[in-house]
């Protein structure tokens, strides 16, 4: 069995910001959602993998908005899976507005750990004999590159300019007992200017997830301006200086 | 014309806590969405109000959770408009299972104020003419009592023994451009002990919303205990003491 999720969904009101377009975390959300579906249908969904000891974890996400959608706009969600290889798995989701035009594609990668090493493990015989769609939907923009499991943006110096101290609240942590995938892109977005927020769109994100966070921890935001319109950030435990997340956002005019 | 909004809606793995159990805010979130579809078709939604140069404010909103959906449920959402008077328009919201459990209910007073004045005004004739619905669905449950517009837990003495001090930030702003009426109930909910929120479960939430907040305001969440399961809260604003937001909250074990 091989093939293309494909859901729709129609935009809500709590959805969208400020000035009526959908927010990045309810579309990354909704991207999630599909991903636990397409999993569920492949067997190798949360609860396949739990029976069987292992969890999934996200390493990478990288998102493009070309056109973002708009409240009561009706959005098709595309996923699949692309490419399986000995510790990773590779999925790509596209967002095409009813007339088919790309609103916005993403791609990531992801690993599993084993529960009882806790610890990154070989992707499972049944995960690495995953019959993989043949015919994925063609676009009009350049496919996004199969991600950098070290992107050099890893690599820049980083002496941020801004840091905003959190603690992980009840409501960002998820039926995994931990800080969801998006919850760390909307304090990204909130520690972004303000200026920036009023007058520009984020264009693209660039995540790498290093490391999982819990319920009541103490985690530091931190940014810099790589360009006028290109932000580096960091998450990380103040106290350790230990990583939780890098990411690099791009913004352009509203 | 005159009937009972019902939506459908399948609860997806963001919209729940750790413990799979729905989240109260994706439950309100859904409930405003309902009511915003069932205020448009009615001719009576945020763009028909704007128009005319009018604006919805809710006023008084509250919530019983008889039972909680989860991960993956199927939940229909009923909302219709009960009773209009003078100055108010009351709402109420059924949450049902498949079977016809009901898991939730809610009732809501809202008020329209004018651009022009950015004051309460009594209702316009569009809306004080509007027919409702004959049929209201019976529950098993003894329906909630019409909201007084000053509940007895407004005069209780309130002396706060937690406080907290937020930024109001960018994702908790509506097309409105002021703060969305969950966003309230979430900073509530976080400002919850621990042990509560790992041991017991909402049981009810009684809100009274008097003043509008916007993005990068200050202000503060307090509570106090009124009883080992119950809570008083209010949100002010610290620098005048002026309040935006009162509350009282019931917490069962889990």
């Amino acid at each position: 069995m091989a093939f293309i999720q494909t859901d729709t969904f129609t935009l809500r009101g709590y959805e969208c910001d400020a000035f009526g377009r959908m927010n990045i975390s309810a579309l990354m959300n909704l991207m999630q959602e599909s991903a636990n579906r397409n999993a569920i249908e492949y067997g190798i969904g949360i609860a396949d993998l739990a029976a069987r000891g292992f969890g999934w974890m996200l390493m990478r996400f990288r998102l493009r908005m070309h056109e973002y959608p708009r409240y009561g706009q009706t959005i098709q969600l595309l996923t699949y899976p692309t490419e399986v290889e000995k510790y990773f798995i590779y999925r790509e989701f596209q967002v095409l507005a009813e007339d088919g035009t790309l609103l916005a594609d993403a791609t990531s990668t992801w690993l599993v750990f084993s529960m009882e090493k806790r610890a990154m493990v070989s992707l499972p015989d049944f995960i690495r004999s995953l019959s993989l769609p043949a015919d994925i939907p063609q676009t009009t923009v350049t496919p996004l590159a199969k991600l950098s499991s070290r992107p050099i943006f890893q690599a820049t110096d980083f002496d941020p300019t801004q840091t905003k101290n959190i603690e992980v609240g009840w409501l960002s942590i998820d039926q995994n007992q931990h800080v969801n995938n998006v919850a760390y892109v909307e304090w990204l977005i909130e520690a972004v200017d303000s200026e920036i927020l009023q007058t520009r769109k984020l264009a693209e994100i660039d995540l790498v997830y290093r490391a999982e966070s819990h319920w009541r921890d103490q985690l530091q935001i931190q940014s810099v301006a790589e360009t006028p319109t290109a932000f580096l950030h960091r998450i990380i435990y103040p106290e350790t200086g230990k990583d939780v997340l890098q990411a690099r956002s791009i913004w352009e005019d509203n």
